[in-house]
């Protein structure tokens, strides 16, 4: 195979879920029927790297110091959910009516992989709740053995910032990931949340 | 979604098999681990787009005028093998001993969506026939309606220049794609050829 052709098939195994038979496949279909395509996505590749960072104040993803969620005015201050990865918070944006405020973790309590309260930004999440806004906040955390232990940590925070922590209701398979669920179940785990 | 993330996962799906939500997974898997994956692949890309053409003589991927499988002199020029994709090239080169010549179609006959033999590079593969070096044309196009039809095209234009045409056996399920086969049913397809 030519080197050049070779070293893309590497890089774009970057990719979840693509071994070396499907990258090979998108090298040459690339190639092969979409060029421009693929200067138009190495094109993003390097935008989305070099301009999107945290939002400050929820962590997620964002090209501005401070998201589109956490600066819209419209959004109700008493209510913050707590979602491990981005992907979580637009699953529940996409599938449910919420209309209060996220903190994204990136990731959950996992000691063994170097993964505490501080790479989670839990003093940051203390903070926020410090301020006084809050009245409830929302642990949608993975219903997976480490993210009930997130969540009871963060149910632990809540309460000691005098703030009422709920926990959406599993109706959510245990096991799975949140970002993989159908709409309507996560819709119905979302309104049928429990006080914990 | 931030305007710059959605661009990214819009830009992916020009990949193949790739669809809104693996798209959006290899967003998020990017940006949350892979960064540097990331800046990589976008520069593969672009330097496999501007770099990589076609070889002059068999029309496969190279970055040089003559790609090293035509240039080599190990090579035997008494056999040519026809393929319809360079895919189909790296898989016969993987899984068979053959140790002669390629030439790719980069398709097959297809009237219908305006691939025909001009499109195919077929003139081109009877001015090599013309040369007179080659004695056995190996036809290895897919066992498809559309393969078939092609494989019998080029079985014609052999006959015309003299040269004996062989189709690589059927060993190949019917309808399936020879990049897909495991190499030894592929292998054992390739040496049980029979004459047309």
């Amino acid at each position: 195979m030519s080197p050049l052709l070779d070293e893309l098939v590497q890089a774009l195994r970057c990719l979840p879920g693509v071994g070396a038979k499907s990258a090979q496949r998108m090298a040459f279909h690339l190639l092969e029927r979409d060029r421009i395509g693929a200067r138009r996505l190495a094109e993003k590749l390097v935008t989305a790297v070099d301009r999107i960072g945290f939002c400050n104040r929820c962590r997620t993803f964002s090209e501005a110091a401070c998201c589109a969620l956490c600066s819209a005015s419209s959004r109700d201050d008493e209510l913050l959910c707590v979602v491990e990865t981005a992907a979580d918070l637009y699953a529940v944006e996409q599938a449910t009516g919420y209309r209060g405020r996220y903190f994204v973790l990136h990731g959950r309590l996992s000691p063994l992989d170097g993964r505490g309260p501080k790479e989670l930004g839990l003093h940051q999440l203390a903070d926020r709740l410090a301020e006084g806004l809050v009245r409830e906040l929302i642990v949608a955390t993975n219903p997976t053995v480490e993210g009930e232990a997130t969540a009871h940590y963060l149910a632990e925070i809540a309460r000691a910032a005098g703030v009422a922590p709920s926990r959406i209701a599993h109706g959510v398979p245990v096991g799975g990931e949140l970002e993989y669920i159908d709409r309507s179940t996560l819709s119905h785990a979302f309104s049928g949340r429990l006080r914990v």
